[in-house]
């Protein structure tokens, strides 16, 4: 009988990220201070992040870092994730492809969010902290922090935008189950949340807004800093585990690939699933091509520029030198909630300046279509955002079908749509369109 | 590092389903037809369920069942599913016990329900058949079969509970995404629903209701049969999957369950992880305690009778042997919905009359309490159902906390909770009561 899926021993998941700053021929620009425009440095960031998360921010020498023993231990709970082979996908698309992916829903939380929030709350406790603060939208990032913080023992304050917070309950009841005080944004336990409010009191709410309400909360809070589930490097280094794993896996099914797929918000899984394998075509010169599939709604990377811009919408971080449509942009209302962020962090802007990956821009429509797809012939209902990934992946698929190549390609499956199931509803009743700029 | 999960290799997986019938010393009595008081056999089931799992039915001499290649194939979708040791519940409890659980969350529909979901599906197309049709309350099994439905070509029309397909929208999408016709039940599609919502045009639906209306479709169209998710024999039958690799991975992890533990509301989870460990029970006397935990408010088990009774409230089924409330019997609306069933499947019925099983009464405050308490420790939100086994589970593992004992308890971890988050947000708002009979 055919193996489906590819599982590693625990013995076998690796104990090292891969940091590919450190083999990059370009390195990133630095971040600047908006005030004086000089170059950060790791202390610039205690302030706000753990400190060693800021250290990794910036590392630009060390191939390999370290997985603390205890992260190791706490991604036992749910790693490896499967490799599987989409036997079913090939077989609907009638495509000479070999189509795999790697499928991160399995974590408790459902996406790969857990695997940065395990190495964020780590890093908190080990600073000697007490408590963490985030922002979220739909709610995958704050969900992942809500029961990081709890297994290492942190209190987490998470400000959910007020929109999302009222019309997407399920997540916020499960960052409560975890025990995690949750706050619609903007509210008045903040300054900015309190400006906000005065000047507009009917304000639903944005990820701009969430993020200045946390940073504030971890300025004013002794013994807390703020945790970003995406955009920056440190994340997108714990996401390495992916595709290091992936890579494993890929051998035990004795194929590589020939392209590397995933969405694209900010970059962490992006980044987490085709670093590891862009290492081989930096260091050796292996030929595959990495396929970011953003919205075209939100297309930062086709259509953004490459300059310096803040990460959030109030201006309050770091100048960042990246492919961006504006920190000022308001992405259009699409389900892919992750996926609206108006910017890409600072090595996948610069790996895409030097043409080492490319952009896909995939409509809301077909990104459900290809869900539902995905969803017949292989039984997991993707997240919106993995909707994205899997268009890109089936369209490649069908180039295949057309000139008989058998490719291998891979995709990462952040997440299941089981949260997510009214964006369904919608889709399947002819409510939803596509937007584009 | 100590190792965490247990997962077994694809080609370990069983092939074989375990048949308790053929063993037990005392056999389960036979079904009835209501109108003759005859036993029936195999044939007189045909009119409503496949063939071949009619013949499962009433199977008293095959100790193991084949399992068909093709559903082998697609058990490897997501199969083997972890043994997991709780080591984050252990320490909570601080208890001696070594605490595992079989982690069935982890099916593409998020429950074990799959399990004979495929097996149904499959002898479906092997008859011939185009169509299947079943009910379902919560969602659960309905989701499960639309999705093995597809895999396997056929037509799903499935029933849903009206209430509950207005309140819990998300596992009607679900059913929908696989491309089944899901309809509120009572409706104006069978003559059993025309002659309720005649006399009570508010009627909000029951499983009795939905059953009558999906064995009416299947009777009335050519080419579909109908299929049930829990009670029948054929059903636990499938499920031994569960027990049978819970065996092989527990001798992975080098221990013996001393007790092993389960939900109950019809039975055939708790046959499925019980049976191939009552083997070694009835075959070679190994001494292992094997609980039932039924809601303190459906407590057919402890306060039920054992009699003859109909398996469905309106009495179209044959009469089974087994403990039963009555099949007039309204269970109370607490959200375990797959536990309010009124009678126990015959085989279970025949164990527990024998003494070779026990069970324990969960109130639904208390069941929540440790479904959270479970969330934080490891990380899971258990589906409501699942919380009454982790209930049972903790009450054991504090008992062995008094007495020192370090007991190796096993449980059933059916399904996570992730589509009844709501019933959580009621819970953490002191919104939910206990009831008791």
């Amino acid at each position: 009988m055919r193996q489906k899926r590819y599982i590693l021993e625990e013995k076998e998941i690796p104990e090292k990220w891969y940091n590919i700053q450190a083999d990059m021929k370009t390195k990133p620009m630095p971040l600047l201070n908006p005030q004086t425009r000089q170059p950060m440095r790791a202390e610039d960031l205690f302030p706000v992040f753990c400190e060693e998360c800021s250290r990794q921010e910036l590392n630009t020498t060390d191939s390999w870092i370290e997985i603390p023993e205890k992260v190791r231990e706490m991604y036992t709970y749910y790693r490896s994730t499967p490799l599987v082979r989409a036997y079913g996908l090939e077989e609907a698309l009638d495509t000479p492809a070999h189509i795999y992916f790697k499928n991160e829903s399995v974590s408790p939380v459902g996406s790969h969010k857990l695997n940065s929030a395990l190495a964020q709350a780590y890093y908190a406790k080990e600073e000697g902290l007490t408590n963490v603060t985030t922002e979220t939208g739909a709610g995958q990032w704050g969900t992942a922090l809500s029961y990081a913080a709890r297994l290492f023992g942190l209190e987490a304050a998470v400000y959910q935008v007020k929109i999302s917070y009222e019309q997407k309950p399920y997540r916020r009841s499960m960052m409560q189950v975890f025990g995690a005080q949750v706050t619609p944004s903007p509210s008045m336990s903040t300054r900015a949340g309190k400006d906000i409010l005065t000047d507009c009191p009917t304000h639903q709410g944005s990820l701009g807004t969430a993020i200045s309400e946390a940073v504030e909360l971890a300025r004013m809070t002794p013994g807390c800093k703020y945790t970003l589930g995406s955009v920056m490097s440190h994340v997108s280094l714990h996401q390495t585990i992916i595709g290091l794993e992936a890579e494993k896996q890929m051998e035990m099914a004795g194929e590589y690939p020939d392209v590397v797929v995933a969405c694209f918000g900010g970059g962490s899984n992006f980044g987490g699933i085709t670093f590891p394998f862009m290492r081989h075509t930096i260091l050796e010169g292996r030929k595959t091509r990495y396929i970011a599939a953003e919205p075209a709604s939100c297309p930062k990377l086709t259509k953004g520029k490459f300059e310096y811009d803040f990460g959030d919408e109030a201006g309050y971080t770091p100048l960042l030198p990246m492919f961006t449509l504006g920190h000022k942009f308001k992405p259009a209302n699409i389900h892919a909630g992750g996926l609206r962020y108006h910017g890409a962090g600072v090595i996948v802007s610069q790996l895409l300046k030097d043409g080492l990956m490319e952009a896909a821009d995939i409509r809301q429509l077909d990104s459900f279509e290809a869900g539902c797809l995905f969803a017949k012939a292989e039984g997991i209902v993707p997240a919106p955002e993995s909707c994205h990934a899997i268009r890109a992946t089936i369209d490649e698929a069908l180039k295949c079908r057309e000139s008989g190549e058998k490719k291998v390609i891979l995709f990462n499956l952040t997440g299941h749509g089981m949260m997510d199931m009214s964006a369904y509803d919608q889709y399947l009743a002819g409510n939803l369109i596509n937007y584009t700029i």
